[in-house]
């Protein structure tokens, strides 16, 4: 998606050699305008497979959720939870994930009630990189007996193993940008 | 908000004398139409103060934010990290909050790049009830001088100190449905 392509070789910041911060437009400040018209990419890629729910996880997830499910018509999003509540229902799945970003473990959680058996899940996220928090998904799917029709993602990193993982596995992966990878401190970005 | 109170008449659920759980529609699932309702209608009561920005605090609050923002002219969206990240800016605001919900104090932060002095900010989360979690986000405002023109809210606790303190400072807090108390499993609703 030029757009965001655009975006990232204007605002993105290459840390090291495989962070890319980006949070002056997607996951701290959000850009509204943009983040609605990669939702509405998102769900032309998506269109004829007709999702029930869209499934992310918090927190910088759900905004591309939101944006994608109501171009799909105001479809529900379910966002999984990282921490657990005084109120959290006793019946949940759960998936342990390891996060890149904040090197740390975290269990993901969503009330099984809202992942009833045969829904057609969207998996959306901001990012994938080792694929970790998409797999963790998955399994929550797994667990209440959902389908994954397919993984909208904002940015992939094209050079970590995510995405060929999952892909592998027989899943549709849709990724609106792709890092090739970090030169010298530029971000490479993969043609469309 | 006619529909609001009738989702947490419908789907909202007591527990104990003060918590109100309604995960089927606004901080796990989200039922996507509604919440973009609920942000035309908080950009409605906010029009004339034409915001520069909406900050709100992950997880729970990007959703109303979001589609306040987009009812607003896509004006920006900056959410306050609760969890330090490998990549965060050393050039933060941050404030300390108690949560409710989840027991215990979290230390909120924002880049203060992304907070520009002299900035209008209309603050919105989905839930008020002691006001915890708004107070720090009028901290991190106060921090790099910007204005806080108002605070949008999906659900007060109106039996709950929080709004009657921040409004005691003169700031106009609009919320979109207010609880009057819980009386035997009940949930009471103020008329609008």
């Amino acid at each position: 998606m030029r757009e965001l392509k655009q975006a990232i070789l204007q605002d993105g910041i290459a840390i090291g050699n495989d962070i890319i911060k980006v949070d002056m437009f997607l996951n701290h400040r959000i850009d509204t305008g943009l983040m609605f018209r990669m939702g509405e990419e998102l769900a032309k890629r998506f269109a004829g497979e007709k999702p029930d729910l869209i499934l992310t996880v918090e927190a910088s997830g759900i905004a591309l959720a939101l944006t994608t499910a109501h171009a799909m018509g105001d479809v529900p999003v379910l966002f999984a939870k990282k921490a657990a509540t005084v109120v959290q229902s006793p019946d949940v799945a759960q998936a342990s994930v390891y996060s890149f970003t904040h090197k740390r473990e975290n269990i993901i959680r969503a009330d099984k009630k809202y992942l009833p058996q045969g829904s057609r899940v969207l998996i959306v996220d901001d990012f994938l990189s080792d694929g970790q928090a998409c797999q963790g998904m998955m399994a929550l799917c797994a667990q209440t007996g959902c389908q994954v029709i397919g993984i909208g993602i904002g940015i992939e990193k094209g050079f970590m193993p995510g995405g060929k993982n999952i892909r592998a596995m027989g899943v549709n992966i849709q990724s609106l940008a792709v890092v090739t990878g970090i030169e010298d401190g530029k971000i490479l970005l993969a043609d469309d």
